[in-house]
């Protein structure tokens, strides 16, 4: 009987709604295993796709009804939170009740403060949205946009990802844990916002990175694991070449001297690696776990998975 | 000190982002009030021209890329729950910590369980989102949508406005009201959902009036008081005649005699009027008091308002 934050990646919920609404079936049976197993869970995820989507919504109706004021990002990942955190309560409500369990699952609308110094701001490396052609990112650039070429894919809009510093509602997120609750929380890695004068908190134009975010979480809901849930079942040295080789049971020092050698790709598992080390080094006998959605069972039991701890 | 639900009307929210987060700022410094006089307060809203916002830009959306699939409404509700909750939270939270007050401040993605009998969906009465061409109107009734003449003003999406059965969440809403957290929950009258076969709840395309869905929360909390806040101070019979006259405390049978006799218009006055005589009838002390939002605490106090009671 664990304390186990879950961070599921893009796999878990897809790109578009019916996709979601397959893959979300499928994800909540994995955390539905968990529950039944008796450990306290709680969800975050990621919204790439999903807040890439309302963005450019917001986009066309601004193109279709100029007099109407653009929506800022911080606004789209508020909407996302909704969109995604119903989908997810819904059907992992339905998954329990199935199984017999009776547990208050919900979503809760979460900020996360970043420092408005972070130098991601200076330089925004997140892509967000869809592919444009060079007309369309020229549009967007004129309106004071980011974009950034994509390894000859097209043109997508970059925006800044900073390091969350503060999980705003922890406390609520903690006395819903306590009574029982299945909680989905700081979805897509929050809602970005910066501490101004007095207790003002404005909400910027960025993305937190979903995983630097769970394991914000991990750590301040005092969690034993950290479960990363992504496309492959470990985590590899020398990945994609002849000597590809699995990680299962590593120390922190051993992740940091791999990530330091360039083992692991910046945006995709590189983030993971860094939320999963920052995590297991926080407090001893905390572990991170790197695996496969449909692993997360196993990787949890200690079967399978790169599990990360102290040392 | 009271347990109080306070139902957020159009005024207080305004109807675009820039207009929404003056007026927001307003709101909650009434909020605060009731927090600060000792009451626990429960907030709901409404969402009209916030899910007719998102509504829209998700049509333009599929317009703009028609291999995408339309967002359905429940998703849509979700999203506005997502954008008007944060906003609310946000400012909330400022307001109570610059008077010294240290509460949670949460927005719980809620569901409301609707008949799928309800008659309703037969008849969908509820306009969403701006006013149309005749020419948008006819590509919107292609494509399956119901479309009203709105009084000359142009074309409006009419969508059905079932009666809410069941609050989905209520019992996590109840926990974390219970923990001393300030909770926005059931906004724009909840995402509408249906029993289905087993334990499945679906999203419908509706809008449930936020007035009844305030009012079957403050009744499944067991709130003392349902406030529903709006444009005038006081409820009027006679409305715009040379007799009007204001209502300030009135009995249930009363108020059901005037709703009768047609003094109050059907989806302004009339729901609202029908949600308090609910409340007020369903348990004895439960007082219903609507008032313009600025009148919230002399309500609460009886000063002002109209207050309807069983009787």
């Amino acid at each position: 009987m664990k304390k186990i934050v879950i961070a599921l990646g893009g796999n878990a919920l897809g790109d578009t709604l019916p996709e979601q609404m397959v893959n979300v079936k499928k994800t909540v049976k994995v955390i539905a295993d968990l529950i039944e197993d008796g450990n306290t869970v709680i969800i975050s995820h990621g919204n790439g796709p999903q807040v890439g989507m309302i963005n450019i919504a917001m986009g066309e109706l601004h193109k279709a009804q100029p007099d109407l004021p653009v929506i800022p990002m911080s606004v789209c990942d508020a909407m996302s939170q909704g969109y995604i955190g119903y989908d997810i309560q819904n059907t992992l409500r339905e998954e329990l009740l199935d199984r017999g369990i009776h547990k208050g699952v919900c979503t809760l609308i979460t900020q996360v403060a970043v420092d408005r110094n972070d130098p991601a701001f200076k330089n925004p490396t997140k892509p967000i949205g869809r592919f444009m052609t060079k007309e369309e990112a020229d549009e967007l650039i004129g309106l004071g946009y980011t974009v950034t070429e994509d390894s000859g894919r097209g043109y997508r809009r970059t925006i800044a990802s900073p390091k969350p510093k503060e999980i705003i509602e922890i406390d609520v997120i903690n006395s819903l844990v306590n009574d029982g609750n299945i909680v989905v929380a700081a979805g897509g890695g929050g809602i970005p916002v910066v501490h101004e004068e007095g207790n003002h908190l404005r909400g910027v134009g960025a993305v937190i990175d979903k995983d630097f975010a769970s394991c914000l979480m991990a750590k301040e809901l005092d969690a034993d694991c950290l479960v990363i849930l992504t496309a492959v079942e470990n985590v590899s040295i020398n990945f994609n070449k002849p000597d590809q080789k699995e990680l299962h049971n590593v120390t922190t020092s051993e992740m940091k001297k791999y990530a330091k050698e360039g083992h692991f790709a910046a945006g995709s598992m590189l983030p993971k690696v860094q939320a999963a080390i920052d995590f297991a080094d926080s407090k001893d006998g905390r572990v991170a776990i790197i695996t496969h959605l449909n692993k997360a069972r196993d990787g949890i039991n200690g079967k399978t998975g790169t599990r990360i701890t102290k040392g």
